[in-house]
């Protein structure tokens, strides 16, 4: 079902402080920059490794207005995690298949993510706390 | 300096049920199971990916005892994601070349960690937050 370890979603307050830190720390290379209005963030992806099966990033999340859910999540003291997110083939079928075992998906079809992929996040009341993402990345030219 | 996303660890309560969970609800194949006195944890190794550098592995992480790091933070109310581990070649030259930048170091010569490895921890007051593991897998037969 899940092909790789997409991305480590992390909420920052400060994104050129945050992608700064992780380029000069770990020598992380930044692969995108996006703002995401519908999630209310701006993010960017720090590329961990490309393997077969596509990239493993970090993901760093600013909220762009106070009642986003990072907005929220930093707001309430939320630090660091916020979500994990693994890769899929078919992020439509996968939400299906989850949906299926009784788990509460909370995106019952894909929504937009970065870098073109599709998305969807499955309720942490169901996961162990753990809000998980799946991402079907957008198909390599 | 990072090969790949080697495992996000989470702390669960109930270990049994939740390699359940993971092998049911997605897939993920059991690698190692272990206890770790020194941390005061039993642990469970979820495959998600075996790629050229390396595995990428969900690590859930029961408490064997309440004053352990895991057992202190489900207490405290932790739930969830509780460290993000990244792959290196050499744990120790890490360990030195991260604490070189003045980010604190956790472990300055690395320790025991899941399926022999070779492990440190950065410290999260340097982080933004985030528990950081960097861990030198054992090498391969």
């Amino acid at each position: 079902m899940f092909t790789r370890i997409d991305h480590v979603g992390i909420a920052v307050p400060d994104l050129d402080a945050s992608i700064a830190w992780y380029e000069s720390t770990f020598d992380l290379r930044m692969v995108s920059r996006e703002f995401n209005e519908e999630q209310g963030i701006e993010e960017a992806m720090m590329l961990v490794f490309d393997g077969p099966t596509g990239g493993s990033h970090v993901q760093l999340l600013r909220p762009t207005r106070d009642d986003s859910p990072i907005g929220k999540f930093l707001a309430n003291g939320g630090r660091g995690v916020h979500h994990v997110a693994y890769g899929v083939e078919d992020a439509a079928a996968t939400l299906t298949e989850i949906g299926g075992k009784g788990i509460r998906v909370i995106d019952s079809s894909p929504r937009h993510g970065a870098m073109g992929s599709s998305i969807g996040f499955l309720h942490p009341k169901d996961t162990g706390g753990v809000l998980i993402e799946v991402v079907q990345a957008a198909a390599r030219p």
